[in-house]
């Protein structure tokens, strides 16, 4: 096979919260054990990782929960990627900053290099998989908040294959959140899981 | 119901390695995906943790795979808590260094404290989730090993409620490896999963 993909060139960026049993839903897409807002400010680094990244890949429901905010709080261009829904799905208010995929990850992220794109926020536990699978995530930063739901909507999956990581730094924030910040060293077909070799 | 426990009296301490999915082992129980052994020396807080703990309380499965270390490796007492083994299959060379109970977790603890006992690592999937369950973990070091595995024997399972954690401590190892070290805040019997409240 081809060697490893350097993916420090890698498209997406993942940014994401999830309980320290890898959760980022409960099983009805509940986000109650979430801190509540605010946290005196605190954003967690949000801010600045959105200055990092020229838009944002988001799976369906990820966008279908973020309709549900009072107003729509991103200043990036979004992109949905879903099997379902079609460009006449955008809402006119959102008509400009909101378009709708069905490509596949490597497609996506060709079409969106070509218009320009550098790397993309990539939100929403199947969508990041499917990143991952592609070998098209560079970096995560993974912000463990302190409580075990016991069920949900895991973050990870199994993509057939280890995914090696490189720990960049790591932050405890005095709410008790810990978030981390990886690279992803080897991309989604490097399999390591049958002694180690390139397969 | 009666309050929450006390858990900063807890009995158990946890100390466990975890892939950042959240694994303790490969499906067929395999750690070849933990660092080789050495890391320069670094024991990422063991042998200080060790000293906080009367004994260790382990699973038959965490047991056998001691079992086949070159030498066994502890110089406190250890039970094991089993079903299918009886005390005399405790090998001649570990008699009085070891010894196996079919007790539950509420009913070890009164007996290992009566003994003199003020603490125990709890190691082993099996046996942290039972005495999460039980209310009586109070402390958990969690270190995150910087690769996804995909696949494996989880760490936590679900206990039917959640568990709040305080984050005592955080550190970020050249290795890659970020221990966290929690503190259980409410036990394994505050049902908070339907609306926050005590049920």
């Amino acid at each position: 096979m081809a060697p490893a993909k350097a993916l420090s060139n890698a498209f997406g960026k993942v940014f994401i919260a999830t309980s320290v049993d890898g959760f980022i839903a409960r099983p009805d897409g509940s986000l109650d054990w979430l801190p509540a807002g605010g946290d005196g400010g605190e954003d967690y680094g949000y801010a600045a990782f959105m200055k990092t990244v020229d838009g944002i890949v988001m799976g369906r429901s990820t966008y279908e929960s973020v309709l549900g905010f009072e107003s729509w709080p991103f200043d990036k261009p979004v992109v949905v990627m879903s099997r379902t829904l079609g460009s006449g799905d955008v809402p006119v208010h959102l008509r400009g900053k909101l378009r709708i995929t069905s490509a596949q990850p490597a497609q996506l992220v060709a079409e969106l290099r070509a218009e320009g794109w550098g790397s993309a926020y990539i939100d929403g536990g199947a969508v990041i998989r499917a990143f991952l699978a592609a070998g098209e995530v560079g970096e995560m930063t993974i912000t463990r908040v302190p409580v075990l739901i016991g069920a949900g909507r895991p973050l990870f999956g199994d993509i057939g294959c280890d995914l090696r990581l490189a720990c960049l730094a790591s932050q405890a924030y005095p709410s008790g959140m810990v978030s981390t910040r990886y690279r992803v060293e080897a991309g989604g077909r490097v399999m390591v899981r049958n002694g180690g070799g390139d397969e």
